[in-house]
């Protein structure tokens, strides 16, 4: 902005950062803080401070939660012989959504990326095989999106989990390939599910 | 979402509540605050506080201002014989980025809009109308949208304070009709300043 007033400025500067915000659209954004009755705005701030403190790892599935545990790994209905690893938090909820899956989730925060420098021990990987551990467990849906990344992240753990006597799956592809799992619609995510198949 | 994650929903919830933010991109938002840096996170948080607690109108020219006048009625190198009206303090940022005009600005926080039950009594006209108690200013230049709101405004304004002795003008017209002021690009709005007209 060409004249000053700092404490905008700053803000709309905070909004400008956030992805597929720009400069026009965080002025806006800006102004629309400036508008809202004073609880309103304190609210909005308390949220983004509760969300970083409250939220971490759920310990089982290193999914996200504010509570001790993540609901689905506290919920005693869900099936646990069933496991679907996801990259990311958003894709758990793509998948809760469809209403087509009754097991747990593994969350890996990320998928395999060499350019980035994203190797297997950035990654959730080492959680997943501890919870392979006892015999409960008899599946693991690879459910990663069909992308170059997605793919090498699902084939790296199919190697690595083979051996350990779990039928390991993959997503049936459906979903078009290339896009990102978390933009998928319900349907199509249901019958990717639905018609998983063996690596 | 489907799975309880309070503190993420609380927060995807005051996303969606901005102006041009859908559910998705309220998401997305929210998990990207949680992938920020702590200090970043509080930062924003603050931000907001303060945009709040700090902004206020300047006594002069109603612009909002986080200082006791605002930059632009502080500065003694403005001409003090012109002062530009417009709506509200984004369309000031708007003909300062021109730096066509350098005279002073007052804001009236709206326009008169009967079916959204503001009269002239809800903008801040007397403020204006006290500035013009001093003989310093010769000019007028109303800068309102060009839309039927603005227009109507602006000659409310324009019988209300000729009797006054001002010489009062209008922006040229070369601002596309019926769009806003905002977002006028700046050699439209530098020309609309330069041919303004006598009402």
């Amino acid at each position: 902005m060409s004249y000053q007033v700092n404490a905008l400025e700053i803000l709309a500067e905070n909004f400008r950062r956030l992805p597929g915000i720009g400069a026009k659209s965080a002025q806006r954004l800006a102004f629309h803080v400036l508008n809202m009755p004073n609880e309103q705005a304190q609210a909005f701030a308390e949220a983004i401070i509760n969300a970083k403190n409250q939220i971490h790892r759920c310990p089982e599935c290193c999914n996200l939660t504010d509570s001790e545990k993540c609901t689905v790994c506290g919920d005693a209905k869900r099936d646990r012989s069933v496991i679907c690893v996801v990259s990311a938090p958003s894709d758990v909820i793509a998948i809760e959504k469809t209403a087509g899956f009754n097991g747990l989730y593994h969350v890996l925060h990320g998928v395999i990326s060499p350019l980035d420098n994203i190797g297997p021990a950035e990654l959730c990987i080492k959680e997943l095989v501890q919870r392979l551990g006892n015999d409960e467990v008899k599946e693991v849906i690879l459910a990663t999106s069909p992308t170059v990344e997605g793919d090498t992240t699902a084939l790296y753990i199919a190697k690595l989990i083979k051996p350990l006597g779990v039928a390991v799956t993959r997503l049936a592809y459906g979903i078009p390939v290339g896009s990102d799992l978390e933009y998928a619609d319900e349907l199509t995510l249901s019958k990717a599910i639905e018609n998983r198949r063996e690596v």
